[in-house]
């Protein structure tokens, strides 16, 4: 099987009570495929300025991401964003978003990667969204991500995409705001209803719930003591899953339970260290021993 | 076995987004007691005036709850108190405690009470829970719960009453303010230090962490649809987990984790109505029921 990756490659700027990073690499794209690198083979399409770091790009090769995809633009500068937590690690804000050259980026999908089996549209502007599913020759399975400032901004272009896939990720509040319901499960029913056959609903700290036509599962998160970075711990959990799924080669109920399992573990990973530093000395071994943690954590 | 459950038998007057109640009955020792009735027969102490229903006096006892620890003051007036929530019902807002009888009460354990194997001092005043320890012969196991409101006003004699007891029944909200941590693990490790052997870490719509001294058990809440009143879900939860032990006759790692369950899933249940009535036609059969569902909810 294969996976493409449709995300940003950006700087964050982060601030959090137990330190803070300047330009430090982040985004969507680039969490997730380092998650998933852990499981599959990625492929990831974004647009960098000619101010981002070879090492980085580098490092994504050297966990085998395969970053054709990943447009260096000349003179360009790089997405950046800037953001703030408090002990409360759920709760996110923004101080700054410079979209650089993602402001007029036209995402073009290489060739060889059209005929990806699994595409993950991660977070980016929907219209963007919509563009690269225009160019890819029926996937088995699409999968998308958003955020609250496109569900404020760009509501219909959002709910054009949702229609076209088959699985929706989202953080609670952000599905709540969607659908404009206080209840999560009433909310992620209406989501079904509007297209997509599973709905994976974000909680952060508290686990995520993956809401299918015919079963509900629930995942709790590993409870983790030093909480030092949460940016990118959904854009992980997204990566586990997919990346799990995409080694399976099927999309079974209970493929899609471990796949839950093995987004929050690998997400549980990310979140102890600043930006994607943690994935730098992560092994499969350790992800192997987590999920056995996991297994005694919830077993009764 | 037997248990004993002390706590409040009280008024509520209480406002959801889903209607309002004024004066029904509630309280911890009421919720505690009634969940507790589904696995064996509690026995409850706590006061009440003479405004009380005795056709609830009636429901206890028909539920097999032993009510001879309970008081009618003749002349006292029911302590009373009224609050609200918002949609999120993790959020609860008191707009009054009237103590009533509650203000002088002097707990006295009935006799054939003071050789309870499990005692469970329910949420009130921790020098009233002091006072009922040292009524006591050394029961085989001792919980306690609290609320934010002693937190505040009395750390201290809540301190002392925590490093008497074997288990902390309390919400993550409270459990980080008491220890001044802003981490539930750290703080629940906190609590471990300072006597108890298991904290019960209730995360309301979130589940639950269970920490014992060498294993950490986490819970999920069945999800809901039709939150109509979280008034006593915490208090059901500690009576229903607290129950299956006292049936069980034991507190190993693997009852404690079932304990749990249970506890959960009868929590899952008294969120559904107002008040208490869900326990009016809920039956052992729609538990088990429910277990099963639980099980199909985090299995993978």
């Amino acid at each position: 099987m294969s996976l493409v990756i449709v995300g940003s490659v950006a700087f964050d700027s982060i601030e959090t009570p137990w330190g803070r990073r300047d330009r430090i690499v982040g985004g969507s794209g680039t969490y997730c495929s380092l998650a998933a690198s852990f499981f599959t083979r990625p492929k990831i399409v974004a647009v960098v300025g000619e101010d981002f770091p070879p090492e980085m790009i580098a490092f994504l090769q050297s966990r085998q991401v395969d970053t054709r995809g990943l447009e260096v633009r000349p003179g360009g500068k790089t997405f950046h964003w800037a953001g703030r937590y408090d002990y409360d690690p759920n709760v996110r804000q923004t101080i700054k978003t410079e979209l650089n050259v993602f402001q007029d980026f036209r995402p073009k999908i290489p060739a060889d990667y059209r005929s990806a089996d699994i595409l993950f549209l991660a977070n980016i502007d929907p219209d963007l969204q919509e563009m690269i599913l225009e160019q890819v020759n029926k996937p088995r399975l699409v999968a998308m991500d958003t955020i609250n400032y496109w569900i404020e901004t760009k509501p219909e272009a959002l709910m054009r995409v949702l229609r076209k896939v088959d699985i929706f990720f989202a953080n609670d509040q952000e599905i709540k705001m969607l659908t404009r319901d206080v209840n999560l499960i009433r909310a992620g029913k209406k989501i079904l209803e509007a297209g997509p056959s599973l709905v994976v609903m974000k909680k952060g700290e508290h686990g995520a719930l993956v809401l299918g036509r015919d079963f509900l599962f629930g995942v709790l998160a590993n409870p983790c003591e030093d909480v030092v970075d949460p940016t990118g711990a959904g854009d992980s959990f997204a990566g586990g899953f997919l990346g799990y799924l995409d080694r399976c080669g099927g999309f079974s109920q209970r493929q899609i339970r471990k796949a839950a399992v093995y987004g929050s573990v690998i997400a549980s990973f990310v979140i102890e260290d600043f930006g994607v530093d943690r994935f730098r000395s992560l092994t499969r071994r350790d992800i192997a021993g987590r999920l056995r943690r996991f297994k005694k954590l919830v077993s009764f």
